[in-house]
């Protein structure tokens, strides 16, 4: 018996592809539909067993689902939502797999009818390629996956989409949605703006008879700054769905900053050196 | 008919130990010499090959020498040439492998007679290893050396230094020490700054149920702070010598990252793509 008759997944790429392949392999769904802008790429998907149907039109693809999986970017999960809800049946539920949640449920629960359920996921898997081509039933494996409830959730619906991300083989962690934004606001979206300002703010400087001094870097510049090739439609709109944690972070890391800067001024060395000494600890202890 | 005569190193580890082999099997050197504070240690790297002589003595290890190398720490470098000058015989050259040159060469210069000849060197090397057992003859292959010479310069001992660094496989360039301070601040130092910064800013924080939020941190994380595990010592140095351009490379991150906040404050998606983009241009760019 599956654990969901027809599965939607709306955007089919690495995330939603992996889930998709899943799906199909350990049968947790009777049919697997995708919905994308391309009926091509879709047509590929197919091809590579992903999928049992591709849909362009939002309406076919969501009107028999019995659960719909949003795995499209950040900022086109509330409308998406908003455009599908007239053509679900009763009883249908929704998650999705953003990495920003407040805004995002705050917004769906404001307009969800009574008869259809939404419960907030952020599986934390990816990883350098995209496109469901790359799509592997091992994506999840080990990795965690944050469900974020709030008052409003049906615990049903909440204990099926847990159990749909434990089959995949992650660990399952209920967190409020406030929490779990400044979390992944600080260890991965802060980052991420770091290192685009440091590409940058290096970047745009030349000296006397360089243009382009980063011909004199070496690999610690190419570790610090690789997620500064990360994709900017995606991160723009993480940074500005994840605004008010976003905004405290920056002045966070602004503050210990100006911090380090007064001590180089200060030439207070012992007290840098205890400083690099706790990064040190602090960066070991990274798993 | 060897470059010099006898070359005394000072400070025996992954770069002095690289030198002395190189010095050794190119027979670039009659006899090298190893200045340390451990004899034990300084034993090992003669058994290893690299010495023929190690030296705990100052006196004893620089009396003789033609050429002095000083591969110890930063912060040490000046105090050590002002320690052994008394010792060395006329005609001597000495070079360093600073990673800071304006603040160093001109103390250095400021307090040398005119019998003894001195040149900054920066060979851009290294390694995660590090100590004499790490020593590599390959370790300068195919990297940059950077040398600084002034007004006071000697050309024959320029020359010379230049032919040093060259035969150990490296491609020597002249640069103003100002000049480079402000490169190797902006290509280098800062990042060290910020990744020693970020780390402890995560490091610091909490939720309301998780004392170590770093366990939600990913691959993004570990490799944007990867250099927060470098030596605090060493950087602790780095970062006080080359104090003005330090200074002013903070100032210039942090008003380019006053300007990423403002973006995220406005809800300014298309400048906030375009800083994204700029930055995946300049990322794509490191060679």
């Amino acid at each position: 018996m599956s654990l969901f008759g027809q599965v939607t997944i709306i955007g089919v790429g690495l995330l939603g592809g992996s889930l998709a392949k899943i799906c199909k392999q350990q049968k947790l769904a009777g049919k697997v539909v995708g919905f994308g802008r391309s009926a091509e790429r879709l047509e590929q998907a197919k091809q590579l067993g992903l999928l049992d149907r591709g849909e362009t039109d939002l309406k076919a693809a969501v009107e028999n689902a019995d659960l719909v999986v949003l795995c499209s970017p950040v900022a086109t999960i509330v409308p998406l939502v908003r455009d599908l809800l007239p053509f679900l049946k009763p009883g249908c539920l929704i998650t999705d797999v953003g990495s920003v949640k407040q805004s995002l449920v705050t917004k769906i629960e404001s307009f969800l009818p009574d008869t259809i359920h939404f419960v907030g996921s952020h599986p934390i898997a990816g990883g350098e390629k995209s496109g469901f081509e790359a799509a592997s039933a091992d994506l999840f494996q080990g990795a965690k996956c944050i469900v974020t409830p709030t008052s409003k959730t049906d615990a049903s619906a909440l204990a099926k989409i847990k159990e749909l991300w434990q089959k995949t083989g992650m660990e399952v962690i209920d967190m409020d949605m406030e929490e779990h934004d400044f979390i992944f606001g600080a260890v991965s979206h802060l980052p991420h703006v770091i290192a685009f300002t440091l590409m940058n703010t290096i970047g745009e400087l030349s000296s006397r008879n360089y243009d382009d001094i980063t011909s004199f870097s070496g690999g610690g510049l190419k570790d610090i700054t690789r997620i500064a090739s990360s994709n900017p439609v995606m991160w723009r709109d993480i940074f500005v769905s994840n605004k008010a944690p976003m905004l405290e972070l920056i002045d966070t890391f602004s503050a210990t900053l100006h911090k380090v800067r007064s001590l180089i001024e200060q030439e207070d060395g012992k007290t840098l050196e205890q400083t690099c000494e706790t990064a040190n600890k602090y960066r070991l202890n990274l798993t």
